[in-house]
């Protein structure tokens, strides 16, 4: 007897039924709270972080965003949301912004996720994810266990991964905004990768993909200034975007919906 | 040289400074999100349930709520706040109600946390905290991610002890409503309890108490139609108060301040 | 200014100085327990999880093995011991067997991990990992909490993921054993696979490699008679390979290096 | 209806069939590995964390021992020996030497654990426990990811709480060894301590107690060279325990019996 029927699924593990995949195929659906934490590292750190063939931003090269975001999210039919630890996740990203065949882009370096269903995503989009521990404080509308989006209102978000903290932020609101930042504002170019399974071989998945979301809605922004504290780890680089110049905080409300990119190169 | 100075501190660990205990002392502030599926258990199961000398409610005495919470939480000074895995958890526990000396209370019989602190504030008030994974549907502003606050919004949530589901519930929202409940609605009467160290030796500790929030806030109620499900595991008694017949469902915002209790008994 | 330095980094996220990926580059250490359930399964079922070109062991290709394993890992360099967050794991994975060009193979079919690296390394070797939470008995040299490795042995092994039990097995030493088993004996088969990010687009890696493990050293194997549970659960097709013929346990120290494979087709 | 069974169960929550208290009743069988390192902190700062009228040792009354162990442990029946979720735990604790009443003690002033049933156990017997996660190296009997247990031999272990790591601690074997330390080898004086819920109430709950295990097996000891590094953090006082003088590291695996213990004032 021959296998006769394709395996189906997404992603790994494809599966008889195509239901054992880590994460079902897009459209994905998001509603979430982001806290963006914009500042400046050292000149030419930004840079280094980009892969050959792409260029720093023409202005402002050297702007960070470290972004914490506590999402829910679920495929187009949506049964996740019944079923909450599978589409609730927190993650915390840096964005830098480069330019690409004369183009300019967001690019995500470095981020932290807590469920594999997120990570994996991630890695089909680009996002190099790996987990992590990702807390914010929630802003409330009753009680006085956390602030009032309103002027004043206090805001701490941490990550840690292999337990060990590598950033820690503060925003207090000082006032509206209309936007929720700028470093994370544009297209993403995002690079997929995965090395070759024989030692000495050329990487099986290399290729440079860009996309954008659809369908954003977005709730009301809120600006403040901020503080942000990075910390050394073995086996992590986060530390090699110290903030020399902070620029300011940003906390805004977002739906969107993510539905494939295009390969760029 | 002998210890000069009294060791310090709300609760265990006491030390040197009074910083060390698992959780600061009271009053301590409460913002969350409530959801609560209330039923009748088979007759007679809830007054299984209350300890001697205390009678099951003159009224609807089978009636059980299980609810779901996701809670901000703090002290009074709120340091917390800005390092939100100190001041984040989320709960499901089990209320029944009763009566003792002539008075109705509300009792908690079996709750789950997911942060140390929480559960030992738990034991402070005699709710009997054990550990558990605990998840919730969160309602949206934006996006497609998950429901609004509206007639129609669907809703899960679930429980988990020791890589175990332990109960699972779905609710709909059908219409506005002025409550949240009833059966969580009365002051608590709870058992504090430590055995002694000494095997044959009588409860070091059991107390009869009582309390109730002060400053309580709410925000705008709803109530629609809740399924249930309970399943059996070792070292659980949850399914021992099977749903006969589902009463209805609530989700509502709840601000709260816990300031101590009174010893009864 | 141009990025002038290539990023560096055996897997995502890429960096400056390739110390940020969630796995060093191999060769990879490991040593470890393994509990092997071995069962028939329903003929054919295992037939359809075989890729298309992909045929049934010719012998028993209804055989499956379940096999829990806890693990101490490292990079040649071994710095990851002295931070031993970063070097255990427990896995729990599906193993069938398969022919392909006319070679008998193993093929992981299903594989459950607890760590971020450990999955990583699963999707680079074609294991289709997903995050679980697995426990197996360990056992004891001292003391009376836990089985020796001896006639009458008891073991339990158990995986869950978000937040159910998804397998139960127990295990009791009857003999020693000269092997731990047959299904996972063989060189593996794997796919590695990753879909085109345009919606439209042929997979971007769909890989068939081959691997297997080198320097093995083996302790003392023990065989006996296993129980297997398997439960249903959204997002999961494991109990699709229910037991229908229990064919024996073992458990087995194993130490192993593996240093990469070859693309087959 | 009034309740006519009492209520059952060793600890809370206190049920109907006594089966959902958070551990079983004693006696508790421990099978683990103990890596303990010792050394001397400033002068006065270990008679800081004894409470009144409990003295300082005699000799070396600056004497801590930090201590991590990876524990296997179950009640008499032995049940979650085959669920090992719920007998498997590891910990990290701090243990300095007293006087009381003219006899030497050893006393545990801090201590982190990883699940409820061990946290619950620890209230009960007056180690003051909160979660934490626990990662210790284990020796290895095959392969070359670990040690093996000879001179030589390095391991590393790590503790951390609400995402900061508190202590970090290496040893290299350098010889067997006679002992696993002095430290904690004396009878155990806690205290046992719960608030009262009235807010200007004396203690509920506020013994002193003592303790030994039964029925102690050890497998062969080693010592070595240590180094330690503890951290500070928000909620927390380890480091005011600093290291001025090691003194040696130890490693050694141990079974023990608890079965209660006496109550001293």
């Amino acid at each position: 007897m021959t296998a006769v029927a394709e395996l189906k699924g997404f992603m790994l593990p494809r599966s008889p039924e195509g239901e054992a995949s880590v994460v079902p195929a897009p459209p994905w659906l998001y509603s979430g709270d982001l806290l963006t934490i914009e500042y400046r590292t050292d000149p030419g750190r930004v840079a280094a972080w980009l892969p050959t063939g792409v260029e720093p931003a023409d202005e402002d090269p050297d702007a960070v965003a470290l972004i914490w975001a506590d999402w829910q999210s679920c495929s187009e039919a949506g049964d996740e949301l019944l079923d909450p630890v599978r589409s609730q996740y927190k993650e915390c990203f840096a964005v830098v912004r480069c330019r690409f065949e004369g183009e300019p882009y967001s690019r995500c370096v470095l981020i932290w996720v807590d469920k594999d269903f997120a990570l994996a995503r991630g890695w089909f989009q680009g996002y190099p994810k790996k987990l992590g521990s990702i807390w914010m404080t929630r802003p409330v509308e009753v009680g006085r266990a956390g602030p009032r989006l309103e002027p004043g209102a206090r805001f701490g978000a941490t990550l840690a991964a292999n337990d060990r903290r590598l950033a820690e932020a503060r925003f207090t609101i000082t006032s509206d905004s209309d936007t929720g930042g700028f470093v994370n504002a544009l297209p993403m170019l995002h690079t997929r990768w995965m090395p070759s399974i024989e030692t000495e071989g050329k990487a099986s998945l290399h290729e440079l993909v860009t996309m954008r979301s659809r369908d954003v809605e977005l709730g009301p922004a809120y600006t403040g200034t901020a503080e942000l504290r990075l910390f050394d780890a073995p086996g992590e680089e986060l530390s090699s975007l110290p903030v020399r110049d902070p620029i300011a905080g940003y906390w805004r409300r977002v739906g969107a919906t993510f539905d494939g990119g295009s390969t760029l190169a």
